[in-house]
């Protein structure tokens, strides 16, 4: 697709160079009104600021924004284990930020990157995360921003995810093959990206093998271990009472387990239990949990690899800026059938 | 007018540059005679405690790195949140490194730090770590170095650990209790100040309930999940096998639990099984493993104040400079007497 630069930009909007590029910073001395002119504009002629708009915001930071929701997750710690391989060996730093799944802290963090501190970021957004403005105005002023994960779908300069939707399907068929008839799915977050990708993955397995989606079928969990606990002890003594659970996150494990405990239900022999999840420690667990492992050093690696070649003003192709690596289904006690 | 910097004032001085930077911030640690020896000395050759070296290095970046072994461990995920707190209640972004367990990756980090990307550093040092060249340089550039966890003794601007003596004795002392007669000792490193405080108060605790202490007693392990496991595998076919086994370190945890299970050895039947370990799975692992749990989020935090106390030039006394926070054994099945 043929791009189009910041002159042009600027003559097609009957205004100065100058002005375009300030408001492609976001400087303070352009309206808003004129800023979201160029900036409705860029985004509808596709203007890639590359290399050269970079150049323009001085000297670079070789810095790279890692901006995550926790670190206390398997799946972040090895990917930002993949990250840091490739910084490391390129010579860029990498600053992590944390944004604790709030939103709002998100928000901040991006403004911020936008005076320029680091030359990129990648960014895995909350669970409540639905705009992209901060994003598109980084991009816009020469910063690329490559999602992985948990991504907004076909934003920024490329994306890396997993296949959430096979993963998930996949895992549900394993599960009603061990005749389990009523499938519990804790949904983590309703806007996520991979959660909804993981959800229909369940429903479609579900409707294939003839099983009403209800909404007993789903609960929603939140971001606090507690109030998770207590939904899943609720749960659990429902007259319906699933004969499995499904947790589309990590942190799920740990209420999930804990409520059944307390319940006097085994795993697997009263109720099955998967996860999505990176957890080295799975096989240890009691039981050993099944889990879909996502390959996340593999997913930072690619993800900071796609980064610096944007960075670098290198062309990107389709194929490589939306890269969808495979998860894989590691069967373990938590769902197998008891003898 | 020629000035003379921490460094040469230090070597005149024949004192660490910790010592002269402690004496001319006037640190409780510092003896009277030897502050007034440093100013009397700074006095006659011109030094200029500008506010300070770190004034000299022109404008703050506002940024303090945080450079440690690891991010897939739970300690220091747990230590890296606690750190994030204050810096962003205080306007300060976090540079995570991460060391790799590998010396002469520490070393160019610090010395890549010299360049004033940051105005100060959190370090918790790898297993292998003893040269403070680099950190003495850092502090005489002006900026700041605290260490947590893993420290050079008496260096740096300060230091926060925990009781890791006496933490480790009262395990040893609990497993005494439960009848293990030979408790073996996974060491992950000798050079590690912690390890060696988590040996000593092990072998404190055998020698006071009369119990030899002979090299049988220790297992030294590396940085290799692989590697460990074989040599506990081949631990559990001593003759004398162990009856309780102490993981120093959390990456110790699976590769116990795995030889254990190829070795058909029951937790705690045939063997009883501890850890230092902020592990939040801890509970649900199989069997629940007893573990010493450090205030890690509370480390981090303390640490953070801490520099930026340092980075501010305010006062710091003794007590804030060298701060011991208790850790808790926490009691589950791995280490009871099965009925």
């Amino acid at each position: 697709m043929a791009t189009i630069g910041m002159k042009e930009l600027a003559k097609k909007l009957k205004l100065s160079t100058a002005t375009v590029s300030k408001a492609l910073r976001d400087s303070y001395d352009i309206s808003e009104k004129t800023k979201q002119r160029v900036l409705k504009l860029a985004h509808e002629l596709n203007y890639v600021p590359n290399a050269h708009a970079s150049g323009l915001r001085g000297k670079k930071s070789k810095t790279i924004a890692v901006v995550i929701p926790e670190v206390a997750d398997s799946y972040f710690a090895q990917a930002i284990n993949g990250v840091e391989t490739v910084a490391q060996k390129e010579g860029f730093h990498v600053l992590v930020y944390l944004t604790h799944e709030q939103v709002e802290k998100e928000n901040l963090i991006l403004q911020e990157l936008l005076n320029g501190r680091v030359d990129g970021v990648l960014i895995s957004v909350t669970s409540q995360s639905k705009d992209v403005t901060t994003i598109d105005k980084l991009i816009s002023t020469g910063i690329p921003v490559v999602f992985f994960d948990r991504v907004f779908e076909g934003q920024g300069n490329g994306q890396i995810t997993t296949d959430d939707f096979d993963a998930s399907y996949k895992l549900t068929v394993h599960l009603i093959e061990q005749a389990c008839k009523h499938i519990v799915f804790l949904l983590f977050s309703e806007s996520l990206n991979i959660s909804t990708q993981r959800m229909n993955g369940y429903k479609r397995a579900l409707h294939e093998y003839g099983f009403n989606f209800t909404e007993n079928n789903l609960l929603i969990c939140t971001n606090q271990d507690q109030e998770n606990k207590e939904s899943i002890y609720k749960l659990l003594a429902r007259k319906d009472r699933p004969d499995a659970i499904i947790a589309s996150v990590e942190k799920l494990i740990m209420p999930t387990y804990l409520a059944c405990m307390e319940r006097n239900l085994v795993i697997p022999g009263n109720i099955r239990v998967a996860a999505f999840s990176n957890l080295v420690q799975a096989e240890i667990l009691n039981p050993a949990i099944t889990t879909i492992t996502q390959p996340a050093f593999e997913m930072g690696k690619t993800a900071a690899d796609l980064l610096l070649k944007a960075l670098k003003g290198k062309p990107i192709d389709q194929e490589e800026s939306n890269v969808v690596l495979p998860s894989v289904l590691e069967i373990r006690n938590s769902t197998k059938t008891p003898f």
